[in-house]
């Protein structure tokens, strides 16, 4: 089964679009945890308790397990949302050239997803393209600031640069596995995208902490594909969800917090289905 | 004392430019370190030892880590060449946005030095740039064949996207911190990305197993900078060093086959300082 498929039958299991970003900061871990025997995953195994119900996916970036601790607890964190029927689209960001490529694609192996990035071309990127029934999320227009210094430069022939990585990823999905990342901060931009590959399914970050457009990222992150019963495409939100504790009525108490991570996520299904 | 000041000194100490690249292919090890604790730090200290003389630098790629015991490996590693007195340069190639590359540039509390891959822009590496005394070698043009998908693309302004990714590294070095990663296949790109940035030190991948040009290497990848006794840049070689001793005449001998990376260093050492 191509993840794809998989996602798409998460999706219409859970009516959810929601991807819960795994995003263990920990400078804000909470205090009861910090004895834990690995912090990050005991945050992550309470994370998923309460939010699965309401999770298409979850998207553990890799940022934040670099460490030796850190592998161990994204790999428990990983076998633990499979335990609860969840995918896992590790956020890595990564590309590199030859046998090195080779090496970061072993990521597969575990997660049923990866993001990539385009500036080093197609073959940085066939070793996970290869890997017919995982997904592959190109990094096409990104939502930060700095976005917008390469991906926004005019071509000679016209287009972004951003839209020519859209069309690039379609050339490159011969496996049917191909996601885009656009985020939710432009919305005209994820319009447009669309507009270019129209069966790709969309990652879109940036709608919960960065405060991007949800109703953009409903109406164009989600592509109608042939092979599925519901509309396929993820919608980001990390810390608005895993840390909505902190602004809990009791932040000191587990319960309480992670109650408010599980609160976070079904007010964002709710809000994404107004829209789907 | 900065990244390339510190680099310049250990150009002069060891009379080389040779970037040792660290990919100790799990599939490549010799048989005879398969016992050993942790196989690729074992490999790496003994590369380190046979080749420290030769080397202005040691490049680990982070793909060749990336699970526990790989993180345990890299820090041993990173430790053992400080303490031979060589700077180590990670090569990550990593960009994020936001929180999340802030985590990805606490690498630099352990390593001088990484690359980074510019497609997220200029505040995805702004926590790498802040490092002044650390080095950020931004991704120019790759040296592998897909390197051309993006790079090469032709912007409305006239130049191909790596001149002016060129031109943004030399707006982003405020901290005088910045290097390119130009690759020694293209040597014409070398010389053309040597125009736009006089001052700015070249890590050159491609010379060894890819079978680039050296002198092209050499003449355009070292920056002739006004606070240098010598022209500061590197030329890295992994697999054409690390494994030389496969094709040894006893490659089951610990001290033949470690022996033949230490040849071979040296060899290539050699043959970049007659272009020099």
């Amino acid at each position: 089964m191509s993840f794809f498929e998989t996602l798409a039958d998460r999706i219409e299991a859970t009516d959810s679009v929601v991807s819960v970003g795994l995003d263990p900061d920990p400078n804000r871990l909470p205090e009861f945890l910090a004895n834990a025997d690995l912090p990050r995953w005991a945050f992550n195994r309470r994370i998923i308790d309460a939010t699965h119900e309401h999770a298409a996916c979850y998207k553990p970036n890799a940022a934040f397990y670099e460490d030796a601790d850190g592998w161990r607890a994204l790999e428990e964190t990983i076998a633990y949302a499979h335990g609860k029927d969840v995918p896992v689209l590790l956020d890595a960001k990564r590309a590199d050239i030859g046998n090195t490529t080779r090496q970061y694609a072993a990521a597969l192996d575990r997660a049923d997803a990866i993001t990539v990035n385009p500036y080093l071309g197609r073959d940085s990127l066939q070793p996970f393209l290869d890997r017919e029934e995982k997904g592959v999320f190109v990094l096409c227009r990104t939502s930060n600031p700095g976005g917008s210094d390469l991906q926004d430069l005019e071509l000679a022939s016209g287009e972004p640069l951003y839209e020519r990585v859209a069309a690039l990823a379609d050339v490159w999905n011969g496996n049917d596995n191909v996601g885009l990342v656009v985020g939710a901060t432009a919305p005209e931009e994820l319009a447009e995208v669309r507009e270019i590959v129209p069966e790709i399914p969309f990652l879109v970050p940036g709608v919960g902490a960065q405060g991007g457009d949800a109703e953009a990222a409903v109406e164009h992150g989600l592509a109608d594909r042939p092979d599925a019963a519901v509309d396929v495409g993820l919608v980001n939100s990390s810390r608005g969800i895993i840390f909505a504790g902190e602004e809990s009525s009791r932040p000191d108490d587990e319960a309480t917090y992670f109650g408010a991570a599980g609160d976070a996520a079904k007010r964002l299904k709710k809000r994404l289905n107004q829209y789907r």
